[in-house]
């Protein structure tokens, strides 16, 4: 999808709430969002929204020198999420069907999001099981999950990336790829919190290429473009991966919460709502 | 007061609401947002909130031709609290004090304001009787009272500009003046307004000289810098007119809600709190 006018504020938004965390220097922050202003107003282009995003989030790193404001807080994530992750463990294996309830675990993991500025609240794990999916392609995923060899799946962010590793677990008998960001963004997940989820002892882990928070095809490694295009099926975990693969050239499902208008519009759906999309599937819903 | 980094993401939120008002077009829409974020790019000084926001204001204006956008909005609030006039006239007469719920009326009438983005919300006029007031300096400000034989108020909004007249017919046996805006800015009062909301019958009616969301001493008219230097009492209504009136070389009373976070911790109150605060009597609380 292409970048929408009600992106800039969000954006101008996400830099302050950036920028806090940077520094308490209050010039600094001004000189940094009137940095970060000026870039916008020379942007042309209509890409999708993480990569004009990450205009906003590089000009910050540069100028303040902070390459990754959210290591701490993603480290934070990473070790919370690890704490759940026995309890997740058993709810999905006492579940009349575990792949569902391991979907519906793996979206609720898209919850932790900083970058979108709502806060972290990890909906009590009861209510995993009671999650009512808005858009449900489920049976199709079903379908093409028992029929599938090789899965790549395209991971979010920190954090996350342990819910993702419950869903994987549940995937019997096939070769599962789990694609990271190739450098640090936002609290997108790269290959040291994957490790840190314990995500290679159970895929095998790639950096994709794309250094935003959401995968761009047209700047992903070859290794990652061959296995776009041949995977059996590709699972894509979040928002930032929906606005940069809703028109990708395959089909594919999108696991995510919608997390603001553009996208809840587009989709039909709710701020909050939680969905399971094979791609192609029109009309969505 | 000084305009914070928080104020830029707010700035460029209000632009993309005003925008909406003014065009459904998109690619419009986009353009002019750059154009807006390029002004504050550029923008090199220390004013006061209002001052930077009318540069906002004003090139929406120039950019789509639109110079009113809030027009229909204004007209629609006036002629709803005009509705509203008999209920509040009714409640101050057969108060205990009617001056002290008359002020309370005054600063109700100040949640009605689309710029800072919170969505019209009349409490209940039963409220207005309990409204807590977090800064309340009223035995000073009625103190002073007694004793003014001339009070100039400046008014903040539209719809807003009928409470403040319920409050300015208690005021007995004085010569009362009203400021507004010298020209259309986002909900602000206007001669227009004064006029529809019946001011004209209860004082004199002046425009400030300045064209902003608040009150910039530096371009008032010289009438208007008379009356501010030599009126027994000043009441100024509003956030904008505080942010702009803050460090004023002169005493009076802002009657206000918090409206962001920048006002809320420079006062060291919550979002949403009303106060009447006589500038000087420090500290506020």
């Amino acid at each position: 999808m292409k970048i929408h006018p009600e992106c800039y504020p969000c954006l101008l938004r996400q830099a302050y709430s950036t920028l806090k965390l940077v520094t308490q220097d209050e010039a600094l922050q001004e000189r940094v969002l009137k940095e970060v202003m000026g870039k916008l107003a020379q942007y042309q282009g209509s890409d999708p929204p993480p990569k004009v995003s990450r205009l906003v989030y590089w000009t910050i790193a540069r100028a303040t020198g902070v390459e990754d404001p959210y290591r701490d807080k993603k480290k934070e994530c990473n070790r919370v999420a690890l704490e759940l992750y026995p309890h997740l463990k058993e709810m999905v294996n006492r579940a009349p069907d575990p792949l569902f309830t391991a979907v519906k675990v793996a979206i609720v993991g898209n919850i932790i999001d900083f970058g979108v500025g709502r806060s972290f609240e990890l909906e009590s794990l009861e209510a995993i099981e009671k999650l009512e999916l808005v858009i449900n392609h489920y049976p199709i995923f079903r379908e093409e999950y028992e029929e599938a060899r090789t899965i790549l799946y395209i991971g979010d962010n920190a954090g996350e990336v342990v819910f993702d590793r419950v869903l994987i677990e549940e995937f019997q008998g096939k070769e599962v790829y789990f694609a990271v960001r190739s450098g640090p963004i936002i609290n997108d997940v790269t290959l040291e919190d994957a490790h840190e989820a314990g995500i290679d002892q159970v895929a095998y882990v790639l950096e994709s290429g794309s250094w935003a928070p959401g995968t761009l095809l047209d700047e992903a490694s070859s290794q990652f473009k061959e296995l776009f295009m041949e995977a059996d099926m590709i699972i894509s975990k979040g928002q930032g991966n929906f606005e940069t693969l809703d028109d990708a050239p395959r089909d594919l499902f999108f696991l995510l919460r919608a997390k603001c208008d553009v996208v809840a519009q587009l989709l039909g759906v709710e701020i909050g709502d939680t969905l399971l999309i094979k791609k192609g599937a029109t009309p969505y819903r």
